[in-house]
């Protein structure tokens, strides 16, 4: 299969054959992960593949109870890692200062790239991925099942199978103008907005969603229901006291 | 090619010819990078393409002269970008609330699963790319060298073009167990740590480059002239500022 049809054919997959995935693959798969560029070339990431039935129903009420976690054979656990490097510079006798936001960072940019590259791979071998945002809510509890140390945070969750069944749609994407900007960013018009916007408006089942849920417009979907500002701002507060307690700042 | 074939091919690449890129190609490979998971299907990321040569002059000292930024056709400024979506929700009388961290750590992750995406289109093409972490050092200044206003902040850059040479070794990894954990996290014993980078520090490259620096081990390359704990407590600092300049916080 071309790589740009695989590319544009993505979807998450939620619902999972009850068919389990080989050591032999997992290997073959995070190993093309790790081949994805990284900063310094450091790995600041670690993979967790959780396949144990009674900790993936430990881990599910952490991911609000998205049935994924508990229904495909791996969830994998994408983790920010200063640890491992911290590790060895202390047995080399190096000095290192990776307690700190920009190290974090660089390590949430690594592991989020070996993310992608995973699920490449994965969907090249007829695997289904879905990622769970969910991660940087209950970020605490999550480091509580995983027994994760200091100075590694879980940055993203990939649940992966074969999927059950996928005659559902591409989700729909902005056009490409309304993310693309030449030479330097060009702030959006009231008029581009509503040209960006208009063709997520006007799919059928977006209109259905905004009528069964009683709301005015598709953008009151997402600020009244889907992603709160109140939520925000707890999940943000709950995030960097996470950061803090796992001694990033 | 085989999908696993390319990721695993991987190689960063700071050589490009002197051959452009076609317009309809980089909207074809956008248009891959934007069919990446991201957060709620709500896109919070914005992509700049640079091609103007004295706007690459301009950027190019903010990512310490590397001589990419001036010599690949384009320049990919991928930008995490609250700005396009609470513009829409303001337009639609929608109560938003996303000028918090949560809100741009999933900006992050989608814009980095993004340009991932974009890379490995641009492979799959025959171009070669490089990701350049200095986004996050200098990044007020290339805030004002590109225009992004508040609520936009850039994550990462990638430079794409025709390879010039590719004969470069492919860089090391560490081995799958490194980065692997199964079940659960693994804290990593004095004796993993040995088994895990001693094919690393094994490379005569790696051993030359202790050697003409004068160190005692390849860590310390690291932690002594790489990545100081000094320089990455001051970027750490310079970051946080810029993003509360940016009305993230």
């Amino acid at each position: 299969m071309d790589i740009l049809n695989l590319l544009n054919s993505h979807k998450s997959i939620r619902a999972y054959a009850d068919k389990d995935i080989s050591e032999d693959l997992l290997d073959e798969l995070i190993n093309a992960s790790c081949r994805a560029s990284n900063t310094g070339n450091m790995q600041l990431y670690s993979i967790i593949a959780t396949r144990d039935k009674q900790l993936k129903e430990k881990l599910a009420p952490y991911h609000f109870n998205q049935k994924m976690v508990t229904e495909a054979p791996v969830v994998l656990t994408f983790c920010a890692d200063l640890n491992r490097f911290e590790k060895w510079c202390d047995q080399r006798n190096a000095q290192h200062g990776y307690d700190n936001f920009q190290s974090f960072y660089w390590a949430t940019i690594d592991a989020i790239l070996a993310a992608q590259n995973f699920c490449i791979a994965a969907e090249s071998r007829g695997l289904g991925i879905c990622f769970l945002g969910t991660t940087t809510y209950l970020t605490k509890e999550i480091i509580e099942v995983l027994n994760i140390p200091k100075h590694v945070v879980p940055v993203t969750t990939v649940t992966v199978g074969y999927p059950k069944d996928d005659n559902a749609p591409l989700s729909d994407r902005l056009p490409v103008e309304g993310v693309l900007h030449k030479e330097t960013y060009h702030d959006y018009t009231a008029a581009d907005i509503e040209r960006i916007y208009a063709p997520k408006e006007a799919l059928p089942e977006n209109q259905n969603f905004v009528k069964i849920n009683n709301k005015e417009n598709l953008a009151q979907i997402f600020t009244d229901i889907r992603y709160k500002k109140e939520d925000n701002e707890l999940f943000s507060e709950r995030l960097l006291n996470t950061l803090k307690e796992q001694g990033i700042f």
